[in-house]
């Protein structure tokens, strides 16, 4: 018996479009809710309190529209808000923070130098990735980088320039130094900036990015038979934003590949 | 006989912190009582309605704090809500925009060329300089250039380096090319990049700041004798904030030249 309640996403805006993207290839055939809280983004350079804030109200919106569960497509409300979130939820809800980190541990075996994790200050003060890959493999020495110039390049679509370029080198000299091979891209913007990221890091890194282990994790998360079975018609995506600029359209493409519709505004207390 | 109420200013973060330094110049023993929307800032990028929303609910907060005046600290602020802030508000409300153009129309006398102005996407989308400018000089061509990426540098303390050069050389290309020899610093965090900017144009060109000028606006409009008399003790300055991370400290020392005390977080509706 399949349950036709939609799966929600919850982003301060549009990055979490890639792990929209890569839950609607593994659930092509569910119905998708994702908010973007446009209004109030960037949430990584703010405080653990506001975000805490603003992750909670939130994921009440989307359990007051009815979904089954709530994918956290936000590495810095999943780093500071978690906890939060899953005591207020009767639905799973799940994080990016600990399937990006399993994912950098899978890449890094056999090996022993650190994992890198790119991420927004806010992430990278909360120490939540050292924390979900010490818990993994206790004796891995984790490299934060705070790298928050990348969400503003991912939204400008200065991804490939020499602006990108030019802060790529400032921020990763560090990682390059450290003999990181492993990289986690701990921000949903900042795959879109990959490109940049590799050439400024030895040739042969490994960049994780979490979206796709985020989407497995909630396949072994979602009852089985909880979600509808292949052969039906595909599932329809909403987006809810609470800013709805000009911007928003563009920048939503970018990360979709393609036009968004932009189909509601939404005010969030 | 003095009025003692304070000051208000609002900006969407610490940007209009320059507009402080200014006012404070002006007013030294004046109280000045700053609000700062750090929760929501970015304004710059976002749409006309939630910008009209947030301004004007900080409007009314400074009001219930007794301000005599209230100064637009902020040009996004200043372009696209001004007369919603004017009109619920029963003291003088200025905004930075007018006074911005007053003072490139003037550095602009005698000459024929455009008078290019350097702001966010919101305040480019308004054409308020625009129309500021040619009420003032009907015939005058304005070029605008949104160049997002300054705030983000400005905050990131990236004011005068390879990466900032690398921007502002794509974004003031268009500006070098069409001739125009002044030049408007139409968001309140650009004159951290002064000298950044002048890099990326020919020799001579004229920045025109805002903060100065708006400074200037508010000597004509307080009723004559309503600030504090030449020989008081100087007054105090407070900032109140909506969020306060450990960026903010760091952040607003940049604007203010030294360690900002935060006074108050705030919760603004």
């Amino acid at each position: 018996m399949s349950d036709p309640r939609p799966i929600g996403l919850f982003d301060s805006g549009v990055g979490g479009l890639t792990v929209l993207d890569a839950v609607a290839r593994r659930f092509p055939h569910e119905d998708l809710l994702y908010l973007g809280d446009t209004a109030r983004l960037p949430y990584g350079t703010k405080s653990p309190e506001t975000v805490k804030r603003y992750s909670t109200r939130a994921v009440a919106f989307l359990l007051a529209r009815g979904v089954k569960a709530v994918v956290v497509a936000c590495n810095t409300a999943s780093s500071l808000a978690l906890d939060e979130m899953i005591a207020l939820s009767p639905v799973p809800v799940i994080g990016v923070v600990e399937p990006g980190a399993r994912a950098a541990v899978r890449a890094a075996a056999g090996t022993t130098a650190p994992i890198a994790v790119l991420a927004t200050e806010a992430t990278v003060a909360s120490d939540a990735y050292g924390r979900a890959i010490r818990a993994l493999e206790p004796g891995r020495d984790v490299l934060h980088v705070a790298c928050p110039l990348f969400v503003p390049l991912a939204e400008e679509g200065w991804t490939d320039n020499e602006v990108a370029d030019a802060a790529a080198k400032r921020y990763l000299g560090p990682v390059a130094a450290s003999g990181a091979r492993v990289v986690v891209l701990g921000c949903t913007h900042y795959p879109l900036l990959a490109a940049t990221i590799a050439r400024a890091l030895p040739a042969g890194t490994i960049l994780v990015d979490s979206a796709a282990e985020a989407a497995a994790t909630l396949v072994s998360t979602l009852p089985e038979g909880s979600w509808a079975p292949a052969g039906e018609e595909h599932g329809e995506t909403h987006l809810l934003v609470t800013d709805a600029s000009a911007r928003l359209g563009r920048v939503a493409g970018r990360f979709l590949g393609r036009e968004a519709a932009v189909l509601e505004l939404v005010d969030l207390p």
